[in-house]
């Protein structure tokens, strides 16, 4: 490649995810039908924007994840279902994962990457009985900022669409949010990816602000833009720039 | 589920659609990969959301057959096929509807829907010559709207492709729209559950206005909003909401 | 078809593409589910829009490929790619615009693309050493337009993420573009293409005026957009409609 970024030697470290782990994300006609495409991903994707600095390789794993789901890009999953447990990914955080998801960005988007899923899980003799359940114990839940919330929305849509609002205070922010088997950091996490990989900047500033206030600092969303640009593509990363930008300005106030 | 929402069961009425038809939705893997998300799936969504008044049970399943096709969810489309059969939709109408959905999301998202649809029309006995074909006996059309709206485009976008103003006048507005076996409300109906699957909010203020012209109630509009949040994701209902309450407040003045 | 606009016989002239070819990208369910879609599709799609004066066949089958590619319409890509290779696409053109499409509509698209691709490339006998390496000798770059560009980008988004300023310029800009087996104006006509169909408008008036810079004719951009009325869906190109306006209008001043 005639970049002016060098390609590093494919060293994943902290984790036991591997650079096989992520050659095994390239099919194998990747090579028969775009030589070049092959070199952009072993040497500019797996071997520079994988190994950057700005997010962890857990985290890498887990938005790419995210971001797949999201566009229903579920012929390759198991893959990267597979790369996600061996970066440090746990198998109950996989599966709030999409359960997050089916909420954020369409259930058959969920149920698809489940079936996807589900020969990985049994290869590794990953069982219901070790996952999160229905009924778990929830997070506390900060009841002002939560009405504060419901307050604005039953005002602004309650008479568009009384269901949504419904809906959206019962099933989400009384119950999804606090399931405690993935972090409110990292259900934030992929809330962003899957906004940034759905093409909605329009709803990142609540989210971005959220992801924020819940731990993901702003090198990680940073490095996340960057890591998206590979697997979302170049324009989805770049309208959602300013809107990072106008987010990051206004927490620096 | 914690949630305030009390599940009912799964008693769905007015037609011969079951609880089954809605299991039947739901991969098994889900189950094995994700038992959060299988029971949200039986309590919220089958056994809340379906059941909600704003919306007949045949709407939810063309709306969600929509969305889906939109989302070019092929993979299970099939059981989304025979649950809107089940539910009254006829094997006309989900021609008609898929034919519609060609132009309105691409002749792609349609010939994959054809090939997934495919071998439940063969099992229920449904052959080529039960469904509309090519030449019925269009609709009456108004003329002054359309010449309005003919119009208008032309002064809008003549100059810029003449092709699309002239294809939108003969394939859409001076055919499609005029085909008998979809009704106009259904047609409108599916296009705005297009839009909102699709994330085109900026395209549905015509639409849904079209659709409330066509017969589509307020508290219809509302319920799918409702039950796209499941099928398409929170995010798009929340960009589509603010339309939608443009739309009702500019016809209630 | 009661249209106004006759369909024409399928004459496809001016290289070895044929109706045939054109049939081929039809699945053959869509007669048995949707009658009326089948006849859609020879009369208005492959009769009259695939034969417009406005646009090269070459180029409407360019467009479909990268159209379906961004989609990720890959269950039948393999005709469209025959398709394409027909019509004069080349075989190192194809390879070039997955690779170009990899960084233009996400890196999953362009692999699953090249999963569907290879059994069309190894019936033809197409091997990896007929296609573009990693480093072939690339295009000269205006350093003047690629300096202001880049300072631009790094002004408005550097303190956002550095890590996307940086691969712009290194990956896309110095490199991407400049590999010389797919000609500028191509590039820029499958990104105008990507993003039409992936509903991001936003993103048109730069990659618009670049086409236009490179070579695309308005002509052949007004065309483009009544092509993809059929691929992507009428409303995406109804969003696209007046950024194209705005971009003839600047350029005519």
């Amino acid at each position: 490649m005639n970049t002016r970024i060098a390609a590093s030697a494919l060293a994943l470290m902290g984790s036991t995810a591997s650079a096989q782990d992520l050659a095994s994300t390239l099919p194998e006609a990747v090579s028969k039908v775009a030589p070049a495409l092959e070199a952009y991903s072993t040497d500019a994707l797996f071997g520079t924007v994988w190994n950057a600095d700005s997010l962890s390789l857990r985290d890498r794993a887990l938005v790419t994840f995210a971001a797949k789901v999201t566009r229903h890009e579920v012929d390759d999953l198991a893959a990267y279902t597979a790369l996600a447990l061996d970066a440090g990914v746990t198998a109950p955080e996989l599966s709030e994962a999409i359960t997050h998801l089916a909420f954020y960005t369409g259930w058959g988007n969920a149920t698809a990457a489940a079936v996807a899923m589900a020969p990985v899980y049994e290869d590794r003799g990953i069982a219901s009985a070790d996952l999160p359940g229905a009924n778990p114990d929830l997070l506390p839940l900060n009841e002002e900022t939560e009405a504060a919330r419901q307050t604005m929305v039953q005002g602004n849509f309650g008479e568009t669409s009384q269901g949504v609002v419904d809906y959206t205070e019962a099933y989400l922010f009384r119950n999804l949010w606090l399931r405690p088997d993935l972090a409110p950091r990292d259900r934030s996490m992929i809330t962003v990816a899957a906004l940034i990989a759905a093409g909605q900047p329009e709803q990142m500033t609540f989210h971005l602000n959220r992801a924020m206030d819940n731990g993901l600092t702003q090198d990680e969303a940073g490095g996340m833009l960057a890591h998206l640009a590979f697997y979302a593509g170049w324009p989805l990363v770049f309208s959602a720039l300013p809107v990072a930008k106008d987010v990051f300005a206004s927490r620096s106030k």
